[in-house]
């Protein structure tokens, strides 16, 4: 696993960090964060033993628990031509926030760009015209009505790099599939995923800290939940154990030696033991912390819906989303800071309003993932819930009704989203929560970027 | 819930210190950690409204990740007359540390004696002489063989008042458990159990925290798993949206009411809820998220038993070990700062070192519940997974033997806590780690006194 420098991205980033003009949140970039490419933890050197992590920065202050009342982020909403009446009800219907949005909206002044946390000029949906000079778009579509933002296309040198890198980690290091199932590892396509989701990254090797931890995650969810063989009988056992490769055993002589030794014996524990040692490497012990329990939310969740699953029950709408709040992408981009090689402090994660932030991010993803993948769920053995599914049982609706409604769900989760955000970094001025919120901003549009272009694993359903 | 003001204990917490001269990590004591007695977090005003946290205290530096190779703490094992042979075999055959011990052992002149983190002459076992002046023991006896240290009667002045509140608020506040069951609650006489294991709290209202939390946790554990209705069907549905009550949902404003009105829908929710409310009130939000993580990992733990129960599957002993480190005391000890009214930095907290520290002492703490529980859980109905249990079926040993091993694994764990405390307090001379691994030290201490004088849950088997 040969590191071959700086990637060719990183003489770029000044532009790929520009396209994030179009971006909400790109107000904080320009009151003074710039990304500090190359600043980051050690870079593991390949081939060679452990690195000592770095020191954990200074501590910035913590922020004030009561948020001042700022604007709320109001950004234009997406119509496409095509989107019907009752998809777009809600997502087109601004009007009870206009007033609010011209009293709310600033200084407007020559030379006031910078002041601006939103910009509702920029331009936030596909539809919308991208830079001149930016690459041609990737397959697929976005789902009509869904509020998002497109992102630059990810640099295809890094991206090749990555996915060489991934591909030798998956085979060479932790034998994590058979040969029959590279298809499958191919069109994940996860090196494009994190590259898209990591613009700020220094170098390839903390893009490879994501990248190892999400096909790790995925292993787990496929081979002891869904797609290779899972199954929520048992669940509770093998998840725990799994889990136990993030979080070690301490026990006693007689017995660590087989619980180290079950972390060799399958797959999943295996892209488990190895990417986390690989994550230990480079981050500190808080980050590490952090990512621990958002692992163990995320097992909770699985078992939550695997439990639903066993005794056949059709959530509420509202339990639906609890749950899926903890089976939720959250593990990725609360690394937004390890893998950008700096750290959010841990009282400052900790902080309510940090964590309503991270939040109200992972479930936008997460529905992301249920609506790109709804007809692929569709098309898989047994029910598989999803926000569709479960609005339409629940709340007696059509399918296509249904789904709609779940896009409105999204929607909603997004702009609440984006006004956290910012009343966060308004009340927070410090850089390192401004470059997490910005990170996690960047990840949520490379996660939407990803899911409307692989079209490997994902086509839209035909309610348009 | 009027506050009678600070509790007599407070006048009495240096005697109460001062019987730590009696445990193993009392050296820490002696090179200047004073308890802040009063110098805590926010009192809640009683009946007021919510208060805000105090600031988060200024950081502490960082542990050097490495430990340097410090004395081993080697205190003298007991050998109780009536222990067979085979059960005392590793308590009672400390020989080959004897030469280590010599060696390691330090000064030993006049005026020494504090710079001992361990004093391998302090009593340490029950069967050995309490101070002269002690309070006559309570019921109960120790489990032979068991290494462990016993602690003072807990200030029954404060036990009183404890137990008065708590049942105030089970009943008053949360509706927590129908007349029929009112024995049991008081049966399990949680707050002599909380009095033994927070000797250092300021006030009873830093107690209550403790408190109400280990009664929600036993309400959620008896209603969701086991003793009341119970079952390990449909478990993870359960948990997940009981975990709502310490983590909350994010969601749509359609959504959210439905969800907020469930934490009201069953006695564990009403609890959890409630008593996370308190705890939010009087801690950091670093404290809480700590917290928040380790009852992740309990629920993880419910759920990796519950789905051994439900595939009638016996674990391995280390797949069972590993379980037990997370179905397990840990979120109590934990909070020890919180309850004594002080914080162990995030950052410190997340050292390995010191999950280490807790790791072992959850550990220890646990298998004393499954050896005092033993023959509790053999009357109930179902095969109720224990140490015992699991080694007897696993290893085809005998009932006894396997109860007498399990005996020895809990002694080893209780020494490699002390040891791993001992060596991060010699690394890591900051008065909040001090004053949190003796916390911890002291939990586990109360942990062992609460197990061993609840005659009304247990009782020992006939294996001596």
């Amino acid at each position: 696993m040969p590191d071959p420098g700086p990637s060719p991205l990183q003489s770029s980033l000044p532009a790929a960090v520009a396209s994030f003009g179009a971006h909400v949140l790109a107000g904080a970039l320009a009151v003074g964060v710039e990304p500090a490419v190359g600043a980051g933890p050690v870079e593991p050197a390949v081939g060679a033993g452990p690195v000592e992590p770095s020191p954990p920065p200074s501590p910035a202050p913590p922020v004030p628990p009561a948020l001042p009342t700022g604007p709320p982020v109001l950004t234009p909403v997406p119509v496409p031509a095509s989107v019907p009446d009752e998809g777009a009800a809600a997502a087109a219907a601004p009007q009870p926030r206009a007033a609010l949005e011209r009293i709310l909206r600033g200084p407007s002044g020559l030379g006031t760009a910078s002041l601006h946390w939103a910009r509702s000029d920029a331009p936030a949906a596909a539809g919308e015209a991208d830079a001149p000079d930016a690459p041609a778009p990737a397959a697929g579509n976005p789902i009509p009505g869904l509020y998002h933002h497109p992102v630059p296309e990810p640099d295809p040198v890094r991206v090749e790099e990555l996915s060489r890198r991934i591909k030798a980690w998956a085979l060479d290091e932790v034998s994590l599939y058979p040969e029959d199932w590279e298809d499958q590892f191919d069109g994940f396509s996860v090196g494009r995923y994190m590259v898209a989701c990591h613009p700020d990254a220094p170098s390839i090797e903390h893009l490879m800290l994501a990248t190892r931890l999400m096909v790790a995650e995925n292993a787990v969810d496929d081979c002891y939940c869904e797609d290779h063989g899972g199954s929520p009988v048992g669940l509770g056992g093998r998840l725990l154990l799994a889990h136990t490769a993030l979080d070690p055993v301490h026990t006693t002589k007689e017995y660590a030696p087989d619980w180290e030794a079950s972390l060799l014996s399958d797959a999943p524990r295996r892209a488990y033991r190895s990417a986390m040692e690989y994550f230990l490497q480079s981050t500190t012990p808080s980050q590490a912390d952090r990512f621990r329990h958002d692992m163990a939310r995320l097992h909770m969740g699985y078992l939550a819906e695997g439990a639903w699953a066993q005794t056949e029950y059709v959530p509420e709408v509202w339990e639906y989303l609890a749950m899926r709040q903890f089976n939720n992408f959250r593990p990725c981009p609360t690394i937004t800071d390890s893998v950008g090689g700096y750290e959010l402090p841990a009282d400052l994660h900790a902080q309510p309003a940090m964590q309503r932030v991270i939040a109200l991010a992972g479930n936008a993803t997460t529905i992301v993932n249920d609506l790109y993948s709804y007809t692929k769920e569709l098309a898989s053995p047994g029910r598989h819930l999803n926000l569709p599914v479960v609005i339409a049982e629940r709340e007696g609706r059509s399918e296509k009704d249904a789904y709609l409604k779940a896009v409105e769900v999204h929607n909603d989760l997004m702009r609440d989203f984006e006004t956290a955000a910012a009343e966060l970094a308004l009340a927070c001025p410090v850089p390192t929560v401004q470059r997490f919120l910005r990170g996690v901003a960047v990840w949520v549009d490379g996660n939407h970027y990803w899911h409307q272009t692989n079209t490997y694993r994902y086509s839209l359903p035909d309610f348009w």
